[in-house]
């Protein structure tokens, strides 16, 4: 089979590395080429590694960064996976769509667009149609974004509750790892032996996304969930893994066993299409008392998928009406570039590449 | 004035030595013995340090540990401050009290005992006068217990929100430091870029507690607040200082800018006696995007006062009928012997010693 | 092949679980016991996890932990791994060695014992035979003891350069990871964001223990490398992977690249002879300015190979008639389990299995 | 008394921070003015703030930073404390010292110029008089540079062991504290749980500095000690303190306890002369078995005292003809702006300002 050729765009950030890491050695789609800021250009990919723990193939660290030029990635690759970062994102992947390039982003600038879907394939596989609106469509562009890392983490377990038994409040407060803020992100000085309870912004994604992936969408239109929804972002010195602590309240009464087993058995569209990045499971429930971890769960999932897919669930409470849980889930590759792949995945099964 | 004799239960462990920091130089108390188990009598505190952030004077390290013997305690000295571990410190206590110790400990087992006052003077001087109900008060002896760690440090200023707009819902969801958990406490290898969801007990304790300390006395019997709470604990690689994500709904509206106002300006009976370990201002309120910081914020208060015994709040914010909040204490002085120093403080006070 | 049976001692420990994360799937060798002190008894292997980084097979986790009874593991096995505290190991091993056990022990009892080989084989296979001398040996039991983990790291390097010039000097400073302590192990209000500059009897073992492992064997008997050595060790805020800051003197002058070129081209016995878990290359000599660092190069090595069994050189430096160079080794795989696997695969090479 | 106008350049850093620190409320200098680069120009010193151990006045915080104007600076102060970066630092000294400023510096350019004192008043007070060979002196200006953070933390004790002894060889490992790359500086991702074995041209300077500090001077030149010095640097997970491990022979042999008493008696004449920042013992030994630490001694001193300012002395050894120890200093103060106050004081003294 002929594989998808794809651009990485940021390929000298650790999202965009991620990105390689993923698809190095992936059935559908294959490298066409490495993007990043022109002072960047030229650089092998091995002079720049942020990601430390995967052991990249050779042949791997020897592709050079080129430049950020639409035109040239356009004709390179039908599809482009975006790590840019904020400020130049919004306007470049746009350009890229118009090209004709199927942009699957990890940025935030297009999350909240109205035709744009904010794709998570085991919560919302219906929002991609959406691409369809998109006035770059009928030349083959559009883009789909993938969530917010603290988001993305709560949604897959979140989707399961609501399918069960109807979602109606969330309290979320995130312990959330350093990886989060990209390379050379937090200062030592800043993180060592503290927290800061403040991340710019990612209280206020995590309440809006939420909100519009576990949303309806009818004729390539999203409405919002009803769900009442209150996050708390801080940054712990952990690596890689953003634990949340979830106190939730659900339409229907349930026990803490029918909790469980709800999450435990939940799976979707990405399992049912047997895509190639999805887990097996997305939701594993550990019933010791002391987990997730994220030393220890963070890559959590079947050895034969790729790791770091799973969200994992722990500490399962129940106290009056609201459920209490622990959720982890590695944030940049299930929050992060594993997410657009696996948005990219479904677009191809649904013959949108 | 001749000081009271106190005595310091569990002398070699970290609350112990706190006790020993804030009473060294205290102008009410005087130190008459220094307790624990039988393998450390006759260990100079010195050889015993756990505190590491003050410095002792040279006589006080010279303190010999005497052993946990009940009637030479009670000889010896008016009030037993304990900082005993849970398995010893119930019945040990018991037995002071009814040999005339007025006891004042930061140990769990009394805590929600009917006649026992799990006290804070901001929050429920009222309280105290229920010792006189305990059997052994007619000859001199009671007890007086102050809350968990993580209790206090949001019990001070959720009684402010209380006595300001009444108190409806309480969700936090805490980052504990590691010396919560006593020396040797928690192993490197656990803790070392990790976050571990589980405090055994504490989650119920934080549930139990704060109603009582928020609920009314009348008679000397004790009726809980009726605020819905729920509480989710995790460790963190901290040393010292208590974050909590603290999400709360009032009964009566009000801006960001009144709760803020209401924090700020709240005072109560230790400030108004002049207790000597108390703050001035027991509320903290910071106006910056990332405060409180455990690094940065965990001994804040006044110069002139005793430190560690302010709580910080920091990010104030509304979404729809939820404020959301960050709070900081110190846990092994506001939330550890701090607290049961004041605690004897107004028992002083109210010529209770 | 019948694979040979072997007992693994202390298999409740950091050391004990890397016996097993090497023996769970060994071409040669197969486990027929774990075995540990009489409170652990009956539990499951994988209640008691201690090794975080390794995925044990289901069949793994589920087998039971028996009591160290001298019979039973003589009679169930052929070999005994020994990860066993210092205050048992000298005893109990010596106790098997005359039950007829091949003993391959981690402990240090042994270690300068004047007829027990302190064998690390790319250093000094030709010890080996001295087990001959052993009393026990007649009825097929003797010990052989691998080194520190700290004189390990250094050990297969420096054998490397006393092999090619000559080694007359040897001054070492240690960063030690905190595994190396075992588990509960430090606690971590000592090493959070601290350095301990002291590890009880470490600096006196590498001196001792780096003399024999150089030393030449002759009729069984060993004498002393004449190296100047001078060992300074201290903990550091890592989980796994001791570095060692190493400047020496050789005997006879080289260049930079001449110490380097040593360094990569040496080989020994277990690479000659194959064996399962050597390394392909012991030293792997890096070029960057900034390595080796435990979080990127703790598990060099081939991927087809063990991992954390190579020891990596990096910053090679000349200085008058010094030479100083970082070397970088996993404390618990090369320094701990793996050395003494590697030892029995060379005994079994040897016939002495 | 009038005390002396002083300015503070790059006084938005972490080493200019710790000059404002020592210079708030000092008995000789008084601040006039703060200065760092254009973009901070009118910033409040409180809304930069990078030193977190210090409680700043208020009126210290409201001061307002001004841009590095050498005419501006000049006239508005006497002495200049340099706190500047190492690209602009060069330059902009000589120009402040031809424009008559006495410029008491922490940066590298001019340590090793021929005329310039590095000047450790406890090691080598009478290189100060090299400044009148300088060009600028003639109307009132020169530079005086303290030297390198790990240079200075050994410097102290070793002038204790050449006075007492002869130093002829020191080698040297660093534990070097993450605020020593100041702010933002070291990256979370690249340090947490790791040791970094590098720190660009520190190792260069420690052996060159040393020999220039303990070497002589004669008619204002300065001549190199022949000590042979072999350097190792490493940053640890750390947040203030430089640990370093020290092997060194001396010319005449000495046992433990006199090697010990050498460096207690050890006092030089900024104790002589009372000067204002000079601790009273310049070195500290500590007898426990594990001692220094950075958590535990980075402050060491007398509480009269500027903290900061001793160096601590453990683990003193011998084995041969070598002793061994560990010594810690505060690196950005006794190795920062407290070396350059120093400095200061004792031009003054000399009747220099």
């Amino acid at each position: 089979m002929v594989k998808i050729k794809v651009a990485v765009l940021g390929a000298t950030g650790m999202i965009g590395q991620r990105f390689v890491q993923l698809l190095e050695d992936h059935p559908q789609f294959e490298i066409a080429g490495l993007y990043a800021s022109e002072r960047s250009e030229g650089k092998r990919l091995g002079d720049t590694l942020k990601v430390r723990d995967h052991a990249f193939a050779p042949d791997t660290l020897d592709m050079r960064i080129e430049q950020l030029d639409v035109d040239r990635i356009a004709d390179a690759s039908r599809v482009a996976f975006s790590g840019l970062p904020t400020d130049i994102a919004g306007d470049l992947e746009s350009r890229l769509a118009r090209a004709g390039s199927a942009v699957f982003s990890n940025a935030a600038p297009h999350r909240m667009d109205p035709d744009v879907p904010l794709l998570i394939p085991e919560c919302n596989a219906a929002h991609l149609d959406a691409v369809k609106r998109q006035s770059s469509f009928k030349d083959g562009g559009y883009i789909v974004t993938n969530a917010n890392c603290s988001t993305t983490g709560i949604a897959v377990p979140l989707k399961a509750v609501d399918s069960a038994f109807g979602l109606e409040f969330v309290c979320a407060s995130t312990y959330q790892a350093i990886s989060g803020a990209g390379y050379p992100g937090v200062p030592s000085l800043d993180i060592m032996g503290n927290v800061v309870p403040y991340i710019k912004s990612e209280e206020e994604k995590m309440e809006a996304e939420l909100a519009k992936i576990l949303g309806s969408v009818s004729g390539g239109r999203f409405t919002d969930h009803p769900v009442e929804m209150l996050a708390s972002c801080a940054r712990v010195p952990v690596v890689d893994g953003h634990l949340e602590s979830v106190t939730l309240r659900t339409g229907r009464d349930a026990t803490v066993e029918e909790m469980i087993a709800a999450l435990e058995r939940f799976t979707a569209e990405p399992q049912e299409l047997g895509l190639p990045t999805a887990p097996l499971r997305p939701v594993i429930v550990r019933r010791e008392a002391d987990r997730p971890q994220p030393a220890l769960d963070v890559n959590a999932g079947e050895p034969s998928r790729a790791r770091g897919m799973s969200c994992t669930v722990g500490r399962v409470r129940k106290k009056g009406n609201f459920f209490k849980m622990f959720v982890l889930s590695h944030n940049t590759l299930r929050g992060g570039a594993g997410g657009s792949v696996l948005n990219a995945e479904l677009a191809n099964a649904r013959d949108l590449l």
